[in-house]
């Protein structure tokens, strides 16, 4: 799982570089523990931001709030703080597990996007997989346009589509890896 | 759906009320709007959280938050402040619809619980639902024991069942009401 801060747009389509939010970082990582997800990437190029992270993780982890709370712990133990993408993809690639498949999410239509079903089956085939979230109005097009897979965007019975990228990120976990009746 | 301050208990069990958390009401009200909901009931018997409800919510509908971010404001117009459930089940008792089913949520197994196959079943029938979130360490053993029904927790594929109710709240919605392959 990897959550973007760069390059993302904002409301007018720039590009820009969005500020971490401290609750992305929990929520993401509680719900990343739950589906069994082995990294979380926290993705920004700023420095002050990286310290934020950093600051974050070490109070929740060897600091007081793992001791407050172990479950806490568990789930920010995830966190894996880069700069950039292809640092996110070296590291993977690193590993020796072959080349990583980059997904990617967005709330808007794409004419190339995947379905859940169809990527549920190409994940069972055991290639390492970096799954992409966008922070603010989402990733940049170029990002998009670059990456293996772009997944179909979550659509309730109306035309919104605005969902929290914490909610999101919940929602298609469980659609990819989730079994609602099976595991209850 | 309602999203309950009180009566819900503590991490040691104890029956207390919970504090407001801004960012439940933004995340859950976009939820919400997303697959349909009618109403997102916000419970809470104290009167100065009640005062913070109100001001968030009058800040992102007829305030300056509305005007910026239209989308934000058609979610949190779904927002019904509420002093206790039984004033939530009047209200829906009082439109005539019939008796409201009362579902509960809970991250703990239930030698009572319902698959969410069943429950989207009977959410066929027509009667008017509330499906209920407890905040803190979730909803008073009481209060779960008098509801219709208890929905099975979700469950990944380990034992860790820490999500953020934002989170489970998402991933329950959709799987009652999303169609992830049909609607994409």
């Amino acid at each position: 799982l990897a959550l973007v801060h760069h390059p993302v747009v904002n409301k007018n389509g720039d590009t820009v570089t969005s500020a971490v939010t401290s609750l992305d970082l929990h929520d993401m990582a509680r719900t990343a523990r739950t589906f069994g997800i082995g990294d979380f990437f926290v993705v920004t190029p700023l420095v002050d931001q990286q310290d934020l992270v950093e600051r974050i993780v070490a109070h929740w982890t060897t600091g007081p709030g793992g001791q407050y709370n172990p479950k806490r712990r568990e789930a920010l133990e995830l966190v894996r703080l880069k700069d950039a993408m292809p640092a996110v993809l070296d590291e993977i690639a690193a590993r020796g597990e072959g080349p990583p498949r980059l997904v990617v999410t967005s709330a808007r239509p794409s004419s190339r996007a995947m379905s859940y079903g169809r990527l549920r089956v190409l994940l069972s085939d055991g290639q390492p997989t970096v799954l992409v979230f966008g922070t603010a109005w989402g990733l940049a097009p170029d990002f998009m346009a670059a990456a293996d897979v772009v997944l179909a965007p979550i659509k309730g019975p109306g035309t919104y589509n605005h969902l929290a990228v914490r909610s999101a990120a919940a929602i298609i976990l469980d659609r990819l890896l989730g079994r609602p009746d099976t595991a209850s």
